[in-house]
């Protein structure tokens, strides 16, 4: 089923080239304001056209709001949001003699979508075009939208590596960028202002940008591709969040994660690095957590935890549940499948031949997943703040326990009048 | 909630110190032989006390069948598994002068379960416990033994790697193992056997085998812990399966990986190594699939896909969906958080101090989670087989569509009659 | 969550006077020939303004696909409806001087949604609206095409009483219209096209049709309303679907019909008079099936039970589960809330007064619930024939049992092989 | 699935003749303190053998804790609820030259069953068993509790009706219960201690009670059955509780209530004798609520609402919100259909003959069924208040609304700061 989350559960539809693509949303909270402005950035962030780099469709990728507001505000009925495709092609990719519709396209999904409904679509591939993501990031926007207002969460992503150049590679010392200073202090500062001050590539460093660029640049003049990763940060993210045992945060973000086209990979906190590090380093040993600095006091019951952590390899997660800290990981993007050369492959009617696309393609698709990834994050971190606020206002309702209860005497000291 | 799956779906419970532990299966088909006999080699490989290497906690892990079955068959209702807890030992956790009870032991779930429970359990991280996997692997049995039987799926799973030791280390001419032949050599064949022929540390590699042993006896008598990888292939997994765009089949497999304890990352196919190589090299093209050896000729509706790919970078999944070609993935571990060495932290009153362990603890978590990862996998592919099977049952009862559609054409002529 | 159905989901979104009305419909079988033809007619047996007895809204309710199918023919992916709100006239309801801002409507949900939601949106109830039903009509006609093309399924809806008059009175032979031949011969041969012919009540019979358009008039005349009851009748139903233990079919009915705004009850078979009738009688024996008549021989795996009913008290359903005979129940709806007399009440500031309210309103819903109910009918029927299918398929690949299983003799011998 | 709820989920295991029966309770707020006393009582209300008109089976049916909680506090963790099958003789069922194996008995399960799963159990309908319903009356005991301890909430049921005797019988002045002051007064007052002193009917009126008693013993000694009809009322449930569109509260009442076996209807508040009131009369105009009594004062965020109902034709539901009046409703069991007497029928090799069955019977469940339907109203109830207890924590962190939102003005000012 095309649907995420079960508190806040976004449901997509479209193919790229029907008539529109959108998403319904339910489970926004009512009473928070919204319009089409608080939606719009993300979607032109994602928008193709945005530079020499990407490709060069032009659709203005405009969202409309169709139900669950009024004024400005959300009612908490669902919210249906659409934007129509103004730019359909289609011939570009099966047209001028081009031969799209004997071959399906190697590692794209025309192959695989033929074998699961038997039915195949003109662009292909159905659902796993780069434009099913719309609806994502419009949803990704509210989610993102009220976890700002409500409970202060920063959310941010940026190009970690492409091709070969990374910006933080594994050394001796540091085999995962988690104990790395450098890594750490910028997963604490990032904006997204400041990742976009280095667009096309969406890298926050002047020199691996621009190594960076220089590299896209050799593969689109190749009419061929090239991967990279995306790293994400969430700040402010509330402890306590993520469900036992299925439902770690961490599997979910995972499941947010490679549900986006093109992923191979994630790795979340130390990662694959952090196998190499003994457990007498990788634990994070609690520390006082810092005083709250004055005038942001948060709200009754989302009180920032006592404790915190010295170091951060969990990656702001612990027993697949959030400990406050900042929540971090990394995401594996394969090098776009569709290129421009020519292909030697085989057709629907098992006869060898070239394939030669002409259609528009990006030879990388890094710098466009950066707010997919933000809005999947997002999603994922919603539902499970939504899942944790029932519990918590659930338990909020009992009596105190008594003392007489001896193996939960410390929590209990500490928790009742806590949550 | 501690449930995995929608159309075969476990639910879990029991805590590390409770009375038992178990689930219940639902959607298990009817009419499949099962006993405990099937489910219980599997409880027996994630036993701990296996060797030196493993902790000495000696339960028989029993496995009994409390319902869904008689005769030794299945009746298509719920199956309820249960284990007893019988070597239960809660004071070696705090007991003796120990001061668990004090500190919320880092990077373990002991604070994050009290921050989102505000209860704090007697075993400290209540199902964030090892034990909690025993669910899993009973009810991963159970979706075996119908993968196995009805489609001829065999998962498979091994180390892979064990601190900095790797069984296929990167190269620059392998930067992944994904175009790596003895690796792709290794997955076609390898089996279960072969694999606990390499007891205790279940790398299939007499070489390699040895120097992971001989680490994780060093951190042993260190008293410390180290992570690692597991890697698993399936093989005879029926091509069409996995949901656009949410549910892709590698978003689920990430989705049950990173839910297993310890695990910090996820990678499919060419993985994280794939970003560093080109489109042109990592587009897996089509041939014509082999023909099928004599007498394993498949069921009706269920025949093996006329192409097949020349290369697998993508790891048998392309756009979320299964292609037939064998599904490969990496999982990582982090070192084992419950280390025998003094720890200096924090405690729950605020207080900075030295935590003392004296529990019995896993140096490696690897070779006991090898069984996990194969469970957790068959749970995810049995979950998305019936999810189609669905869709291919509802799709078989329509009429062949006429020849005037144009665009679906090819794949008309192709699956009309096919599936 | 504004979503019904597992296996085929409907998301629907909303409000009577936003700017549009629709559903995303997920899992519809792909290959099915489906255009806006094949929807629009419920659309519009729904829609208000159909004789002197409905609203005079005259809206056109134009259903636009936007995704999911492509020259006709589904592929498989989510289906979006969109229909335009066209005839908004949002001052009808409050405007003029009149004064339902400051009175919540009795027995309307203007109170409740602001209890729930802490917002109130200007059309008072939010999704309570009747307008809110479009969404699932739309979706109703696909699942009824599906399940037409695939097994042959016709459902038809009539209205049964109007106030107290009835079609089918209790009396002392028959306290439950399941055991009146009249009724029997009625469900066993009645369309929709003979419902159709008496609108604008839609009961099937002559004389009362005529004394419940009376009633309704005198109603519309003394701007008060009355209520009624909708009987359905699912013919060619698959035997086998439903599911133990809490969505047994009648559950899952219940709940579809209990979701349409207005209603009160629900009962199947022979519902609430069947309690008066002892066991002995009201038992439905067993007899052999007739045979399928010539040229509609169903498709393997599809056969008619060999066994059926030669009473049938249970209205289809036995131990939750469809046996195959027609499925019938009955739906009781309340006067509607909505009245153009002037209703002493409270208003949100807990002062008293007179609420006049002048908006468009039906005197009696019952001839517009039909397709409604229909509808739901449908998605509810539809849900539960893709579970089994799934089920069914599952099962079907396993190998056939041994014969030395004792117990399941019986139904060995009669299965292996049926199914 | 044999699942209910999805904020509080029960998933339920067990056939009738299999070594124990139970349940999985996930979702359980932590910190209620809770022990098996909580959970006995209603089992033993349930429990088979409680007088001469019910069945001799003479099982202890003591529930045992598996997990979930410590010293007696819930961890918040899945709670697992088994009971062993002592009293297990299958021979009854089909020994002694009875032939239940050659015949599927009327109007049970045996049939469907063996259509649906294609393999027969023993005990013939599976899950259909009267004993399946232990797992919901253990799990509905822990809503319960939760729901009196944290909002008041009390659930209390009554036989209504047995045969054609009934508490209320419909007049012409009072054509539903619904506006019957005799009957709003007795479900303003009724208790279970009182309920139970009419056992074994559990009708609250002794000469109605009598005369159920007898009619049963009629139906008794002639080897029958006969249904009848419980009538179950909720008081001090919140406001604001039950999900538009589908999930309206009636419907999920309407989906728990016809889940339980036997049952064959369902109407809430005026249900179908409302339908012959007109609208005038059957709306029920709002009120200023009465003032709370001292001592009574509910917790912030869970205030009593501000305006009640004049009448409650609408059975404490509107729009499918509750607005925290009294919710009832009514559900229809038919005559049980285990029978003594030999019943003509069709065997599984389609020939006729002769059923006699001899096992322990019923002569009527009504009584039994009171505390059942007592169980899944709460579970009704506790998923939605959990429902609404996310979405009302998650609006509480939102900043007021501004004053310039115009339509919003009433609501605005009404709740800010109320919810």
């Amino acid at each position: 089923m095309s649907t995420f989350g079960n508190y806040f559960r976004v449901s997509t539809y479209g193919e790229s080239h029907g008539k529109s693509v959108g998403c319904i949303v339910d489970g926004v909270p009512p009473g928070l304001q919204l319009t089409e402005d608080d939606i719009q950035p993300q979607m032109s962030r994602r928008r193709p056209g945005q530079s020499a780099l990407t490709t060069p469709r032009n659709e203005k990728d405009r969202v409309e709001i169709q139900s669950g507001t009024e004024c400005g505000v959300t009612l908490g009925s669902p919210i249906a949001l659409r934007v129509m495709n103004e730019d359909q092609r289609p011939k570009d990719y099966g047209g001028g003699g081009a031969n799209i519709d004997n071959f399906p396209r190697p590692s794209h999904a025309d192959w695989t979508y033929l074998e699961k409904y038997g039915v195949k679509s003109s662009s292909g591939g159905g659902r796993s075009s780069a434009r099913e993501t719309i609806g994502r990031v419009a949803a990704g926007a509210i989610a993102e939208k009220y976890l700002r207002v409500a409970h202060g969460v920063e959310i941010v992503a940026f190009t970690a590596s492409v091709g070969p150049v990374k910006l933080f590679p594994e050394t001796r010392e540091h085999p995962t960028a988690s104990n790395n200073p450098e890594f750490l202090k910028l997963i604490n500062e990032i904006t997204r202002e400041k990742v976009d001050e280095f667009l096309p590539v969406r890298c926050p460093d002047s020199k691996v940008s621009k190594e960076m660029e220089e590299l896209i640049g050799e593969y689109r003049d190749k009419h061929d591709s090239i991967g990279g990763t995306v790293t994400c940060v969430i700040r402010n993210c509330p402890s306590g969040i993520g469900e036992p045992c299925f439902d770690k945060l961490e599997a979910i973000l995972a499941h947010a994660m490679l549900s986006i086209p093109a992923t191979k990979g994630f790795e979340i906190g130390s990662g694959f690095g952090g196998c190499q590090i003994p457990g007498s380093i990788h634990n994070d040993p609690f520390i006082k957590a810092p005083p709250v600095p004055p005038g942001t006091q948060p709200k009754p019951g989302h009180e920032r935890p006592r404790l915190t952590t010295k170091t951060n390899n969990s990656g702001g997660i612990q027993g697949g549940i959030s400990n406050g800290a900042h929540i971090y990981f990394n995401v594996a993007f394969k090098p776009a499948a569709t290129i421009g050369q020519a292909q030697h492959t085989t057709g629907y009617d098992e006869t060898e031949g070239i394939l030669e696309a002409k259609g528009r393609h990006d030879p990388s698709v890094i710098p466009r997943a950066v707010p997919i990834v933000e809005s999947m994050a997002a999603l994922a971190i919603m539902d499970a703040v939504l899942a944790q606020s029932a519990r918590q206002s659930a338990r909020a309702l009992l009596p105190p326990l008594p003392e007489v209860v001896p193996v939960q005497m410390t929590a209990n000291r500490l928790t009742n009048g806590m949550k």
